[in-house]
């Protein structure tokens, strides 16, 4: 097999990831001259923010992923392979990959990152990571099918691990699905399951730092405590995850919790492509970049994004934060610089400007700091709103996404309880 | 484990299966005296005349499923159980289910039907079914996954199978998913797939009988076949596909086609169940009921639906059609009879009443018969969308399914173009 596009006279730019690092770069390069390759194991994008809104059924996964094909229709200098990257020979400018070779003049790495379990395999087997759309149904699935299993189980202790549910990381991941959990319970489990004791769907929020969302300031982090408390989330500082073994979550303090639903959203590490020298592999397996984003000793290969740490910075010593706003600004500086190399002026370094971070909590109940202002409530909320409603890729989602969010507002319930499994055969059957 | 459902003095009515059928029943049973235990593997009813719609991806999953529990909300004397029926003990009117054992004072099987592959392994292991939403969404990634290896396949021979769709059946579902898949030949693939040639996709409808959709006029048959040859499809009457065997699909008259996708539409089994005596089962796994659709020989047990095949009826000597109308109609005479026989009133038996038929082929094309009218077209497609609307569960669902046809209707492409997977560890891991 062949990447199968033809070389033209225009440099061709080679993208591993299309997520928002990868998809803004492609988005940056169109009408330029450059022929752009995107290649991506997925055929949509998806959009982070929201994924734990598809894992609490408030969202469908079609409503926050967009198909690349549709988002490039009628692009001439662009070009789409699915498949995974799988190491690259700068010396050829070649990318190796599932579908065969692909040349490149320019290689950006932007694969993001992937859940980092720290190489403890039980609470790998048990526990659901959430940084995917796939991995947000299957958290979906579970804790419906829990809730569905309570309901038949005899044995007191086995109905109550299947009712308990423990968050471990306390970021905004972690924040946002303890609180869509807890709306859930408040509200949907009551009336679906009239025979279940709602009061007695524990969710737990475990977190080894004393305060959550430790990126915020610190008053933020109380509000978002006081919020999940009073909203009947457990939160408990200070506890670390150190094992997982069927269905027994085991704490630091040698304490543990029976729970059916472990999620994991307790760090990243960045994804892995073959052929990067062990010289420019940083902590948790970001790509070492200089200030242009450069990796490492690799002329003409970038790294951007999650998957990325860029070394020099006198602000960030220890590498920027792995947030959607740095993937996006430095997706921008490296097609702006790439369009710089190509009219022979100097490329410009990047710089980081943090545009404001934010947390949404629950319904009316968010945690939002930009510059100076830290504010939270109900202006919180609805700036959450309307920032991410902003973000969302095409006129039809942003429908969509408003039809729902405004439907569950005046409805209280989510209507999306479908436990929806499509088949593993697919892959196989179709094979060579 | 056990059903974990409190007797009281109200009547126990359980159903197998909330489909067209056990859910109508269900519904009808609201507000009686009567305590009502439905029982699904799914958690959720879906609709079967748009199943091809998910398959061509033209809507969602979610917008034709409802889930059971938000549909019984506030339903007091109503019990949702998400398992499979297992076996019929009637001596001790019990129900094994793997959730544990119910105690039934009445009990209607409503399972449906599932694809018949009348015994030919290799079919069942290559083709692709399409009766469920589960399966019309690995159809779905299965026809979207081979255009992407498609662009990237350099065997000339291989490429070509992979643009080759044979569908196998010419009854509704048939014609219906040709029809969707030309509409994406014609409209989406040259725009999402600008390297591949569109006219090298074949559609291919193979179907035993001379003619399509046989329950239908001789009139509405040639319009359809008229119809799909229009729209490029390959329509080849009077074939029967013998094997499918490595993307190889082997057709009655010797000759064969190379296609990665064979979509398998061409016949149903009724559900099975144990405890049903051999002799009170007929064609093709049908339970044989009387007139009030009691099973033979099982006092208090019925079946309806597809389920179900009531005998002596003499305008039907062969037992009714299996649709729909059929379904819905059997189980509100069955609920009508329930509350008679509660009152102590003779049943009634069952009979069918025609309410037409009609089958929709692409944009502005569809067939429909109405008692003595039959016509074609545009009015017959307006008809089409109309019923259809109608029919669907909840006003969210019938605004989103609105909204999803007009956006199609004017852009002439589907959006929804993902390939979606839910990974299969979902269960296992949350085993005891």
């Amino acid at each position: 097999m062949r990447a199968n596009i033809k070389r033209n006279n225009q440099k061709r730019v080679a993208i591993v990831g299309g997520g928002l690092a990868g998809l803004q770069l492609a988005l940056r390069l169109r009408h330029t001259d450059f022929q752009v390759v995107l290649v991506d194991k997925n055929n949509y994008n998806q959009f982070p923010p929201l994924i734990y809104q598809v894992a609490s059924a408030g969202l469908e996964p079609s409503s926050i992923s967009f198909p690349f094909r549709r988002l490039f229709q009628n692009q001439r200098n662009f070009y789409f392979r699915m498949g995974e990257a799988l190491s690259v020979d700068n010396d050829e400018r070649v990318l190796h990959t599932s579908f065969g070779t692909l040349h490149y003049d320019y290689l950006v790495l932007a694969a993001g990152a992937t859940t980092n379990f720290f190489g403890n395999v039980n609470i790998e087997r048990e526990a659901l990571p959430m940084k995917t759309v796939t991995e947000a149904m299957k958290l979906r699935n579970t804790v419906l099918q829990n809730l569905e299993k309570a309901e038949t189980e005899d044995d007191e202790h086995h109905r109550q691990s299947l009712l308990n549910i423990v968050i471990v990381g306390g970021g905004p991941s972690g924040v946002e699905i303890a609180g869509a959990l807890a709306e859930m319970k408040r509200t949907v489990v009551p009336r679906d399951y009239p025979d279940l004791d709602a009061n007695r769907m524990n969710i737990y929020l475990v977190n080894a730092d004393r305060r959550l969302l430790k990126s915020m300031d610190s008053a933020s982090s109380a509000r978002a405590e006081k919020d999940l408390r009073e909203m009947g989330v457990n939160v408990m500082p200070g506890y670390t995850v150190v094992d997982c073994r069927s269905g027994q979550v085991m704490l630091s303090d040698g304490s543990s919790i029976d729970a059916r639903t472990v999620i994991w959203v307790s760090g990243i590490r960045a994804s892995t492509i073959g052929g990067i020298p062990q010289t420019s592999i940083g902590h948790a397996g970001r790509v070492l970049t200089d200030r242009f984003n450069n990796v490492k000793g690799m002329a003409g290969v970038y790294a951007i994004g999650d998957q990325s740490l860029v070394e020099g910075d006198a602000d960030y010593p220890l590498g920027h934060p792995q947030l959607a706003q740095v993937a996006i600004q430095q997706a921008t500086n490296v097609a702006e610089n790439l369009m710089r190399i190509n009219r022979n002026e100097q490329p410009r370094p990047f710089t980081y400007r943090n545009l404001g971070t934010m947390a949404t909590i629950g319904r009316k109940r968010a945690v939002a700091e930009i510059g100076r202002f830290k504010f939270g409530g109900l202006s919180a909320w609805l700036l959450w709103l309307v920032v991410h409603l902003r973000s969302i890729l095409g006129v039809k989602n942003k429908t969509v996404i408003f039809l729902n969010w405004m439907w569950n507002y005046f409805n209280y319930k989510q209507s999306l309880r479908l436990i929806l499994k499509s088949e593993c055969k697919t892959i196989e059957t179709n094979k060579k």
